[in-house]
């Protein structure tokens, strides 16, 4: 190559760069929101709302809120709600997000204990069909751990081309329940193309995580007997008599049972997500969601038999998924099984709000998807769970230095502690540090710290 | 004997009765209460306080709250608190009275959920020693269950004599935490006693009975790993390694890991009567009380060791046991353990009001008596626990067909409902009716009915 080639190559190039920069540097501005509707008060910090392309036809929305502190500082960090097939707004809008939905559906306040108070955070709705995310295939194929890991790579990698000012940020992957598979998965593939796309990746973060399948079946009916919800004569019978080994439910009279007391977890009138806080009042809007599978997970045998059971009715709703191919917005009518069996949660105020025509326009939503919800059971129903257990992913991230925090409420039964107990023994770690004896307060919140290894710590939260 | 003899004997007898009738009628006007201090409110009932005889020596104090409703016809309730050493008063008090002492030690506020709405209830300070109970003998020999029950079973009796009208009324025997042995034991001696002292036994209820001490262990361990007080590696050497038998302490490794986390669940920092409550705000008077005993239990083998770490300091205190046989009021100086280890209970209210002189004139308390306090430790420590399985009294009052209720709320850690559900199992009744996957609530609790025969029932109750 003489200079002549060389200099045309590098005006070719520089101008793909310029190129590149033009076209992100453009989304970044397209995607900022300009006066959110429902927010009254002043914020000090900026936010964007707009899409990721993963794949050829998948578009993944996210919400980004910078750091109210020092965002050209402080740590980036990437937050997933879990299902699967539940939206990480639940995340911005009714947990920890800068402002929150009011019952109202319309107006916001803000949170004195957002997570940007101190970082800035990226809420990424996961995988393709969630909430806003859509794709442009003629139909959704089957849609699994392994693809949802990679899409959701793409995703954080599209996510630095349009904000390349915070790749040199702290990272951290966030997440709850059933991002239990989500956040590790994403994290291996981070480690594992860290030559090709260095990031700074510094920890993850999951909160009452599904790490594996096995022990949520087993601990769920341990914590179900311990908390007063299994008679004692059943328990000694399936037990004693019937040896039952709760999580291979080895013969008919065993599986029967697991799946009474799953029923009586998710549908008996209690709250599974927090066994000491009553229901959210009724509403309307309940009958339409899928609480079930909101922020945990039926184990998959034992959910086909309760959805079963409790789909008392169907109803058709429009699914989002577009066809461009066809220039034509294809509206696929769909019979969604819904489950009126937990009228726990209340989620028509982020509903009602995530629909709102001006708030979509704000979010740079396309106006050819359709309506918004918490949860999209065509996802959860289609989505195949092939990661049953997590420790290689979290022995590769914690092997690459990475901390990890998991920390578990104890009186949620969606995903127990005992499960994240159970899991982080047997990663087989030497614990260095139990505060077994000397809980220290933080707020309304008793932590147990459990440092496995000097990057890893277990943390059982306990409510007073 | 001939008809004079007979007509002597009559008068003989005749007058006895009216003497006796006599007596028992003036110790009824004496001991009713008038303008009780701090209740400004109008009360429509009449209440009264003083003592019965249960032996030469020992005068248990009692007082007696009739119905709001009906007390003619309405139920009579016997209710003792625990310990073993701690006072009635505490529910009358703080727990379930028709008046309830407000934080300032003064006043008194109504208690719309009082039992006394619809049944008159009698608390009685049990055994000698406890409250404002006393003996007059020159020093406190050891008291035991046995003794326990027949000196109850004498006060029951004995407030027969004053308030005879009462007792053609159903009757009810009822208490908490270690009256889980003072109740059944109770009533089998008025089953036992029934042809000589007719009474209308009709039910016998308990909550968060400590039915059996081998079981009371063995759930407390298993109760703390379910709700996340135990390390899994701690737990997991301690069942499967080392092969601890919780109940038998059958090693140095065991006995010293089960006193650890016994140690904890006491004196950890939690609320061991209730896990997901705070303790009460801090009063120097915490230092000075035996919360650990107030209405739970450490076990007996465990108890000393715990006791002896606990105690940072010692102080003097004046016990209230007179010697009216020297006509000489003896104040029996006693090095008191204190156990300041415990400060999540405050019972400075209860404390500063029994101790009103205003308070025990109206009580009809002795002057020359000490001070009142809500758990005696002398008693505690010189009491001997002789009944560790309440089964063969437990069955006998149901063989006499006395309802019986158990009742446990789900998060006290002191006598866990572990322990009830496994001791109501062993009692190997067949179970008739199992609400267990039919929760029905009440106020604001759930209720789980396990009628283990038609004269039985076990409930766990669930706050929400």
């Amino acid at each position: 190559m003489n200079l002549i080639q060389k200099f045309i190559l590098f005006l070719f190039i520089f101008n793909l760069k310029i190129n590149c920069f033009n076209k992100f540097s453009k989304t970044k501005n397209l995607n900022k929101i300009n006066n959110l509707p429902g927010l009254e008060s002043e914020i000090n910090f900026n936010h964007y709302s707009g899409y990721l392309q993963v794949s050829n036809y998948h578009f993944l929305h996210y919400w980004f809120v910078e750091s109210q502190n020092d965002p050209e500082n402080d740590p980036i960090i990437f937050w997933f709600n879990g299902g699967p097939g539940c939206s990480s707004m639940d995340g911005l809008l009714k947990e920890m997000g800068p402002y929150l939905v009011n019952p109202d559906g319309r107006s916001l306040r803000l949170n004195k204990y957002s997570w940007n108070k101190n970082a800035s955070v990226v809420y990424i709705e996961s995988p393709v069909g969630v909430g806003y995310s859509y794709s442009e295939a003629w139909s959704l194929t089957e849609i699994d751990d392994e693809q949802t890991a990679k899409e959701n790579y793409e995703a954080v990698k599209q996510f630095f081309e349009i904000y390349p000012s915070f790749r040199n940020n702290y990272l951290f992957i966030s997440g709850e329940s059933y991002a239990g598979v989500y956040v590790p998965s994403l994290c291996a593939l981070i480690v594992d193309g860290q030559n090709e796309y260095p990031l700074k990746l510094t920890g993850m973060m999951i909160g009452n995580g599904y790490m594996n399948s096995r022990l949520d079946i087993d601990t769920t009916i341990k914590f179900a007997y311990a908390h007063g919800l299994v008679d004692e004569k059943l328990w000694q019978l399936m037990r004693e008599e019937y040896g039952c080994d709760l999580s291979m439910m080895s013969n008919y009279f065993c599986q029967n049972k697991v799946e009474e007391i799953f029923e009586f977890v998710w549908l008996g009138g209690l709250n599974p997500y927090d066994l000491y806080r009553d229901c959210d009042a009724f509403s309307p809007l309940n009958s339409q969601k899928m609480h079930a599978l909101r922020r945990g997970l039926l184990p998959t045998k034992i959910n086909e038999r309760i959805v079963a059971k409790s789909i008392m009715n169907r109803n058709t709703r429009s699914a989002r998924f577009i066809n461009d191919d066809l220039n034509n917005v294809t509206e696929v009518s769909s019979n969604v099984a819904t489950d009126p069996g937990i009228p726990c949660l209340d989620d028509s105020d982020a509903t009602r709000y995530m629909n709102l025509k001006e708030v979509r326009q704000a979010l740079n939503i396309p106006s050819h998807l359709g309506n918004w919800s918490i949860c999209n059971e065509d996802v959860s129903n289609n989505y195949n769970q092939i990661y049953s257990d997590m420790s290689p992913f979290v022995k590769k991230v914690l092997g690459a230095k990475v901390k990890t925090l998991l920390y578990y409420g104890d009186t949620d039964m969606a995903c127990n502690f005992l499960l994240g107990q159970q899991f982080a023994s047997q990663l087989g770690y030497r614990v260095i540090k139990n505060n077994f004896l000397n809980f220290g307060r933080r707020r309304n919140f008793i932590h147990r710290d459990n440092k496995i290894n000097s990057k890893f710590t277990l943390e059982t939260i306990h409510p007073v």
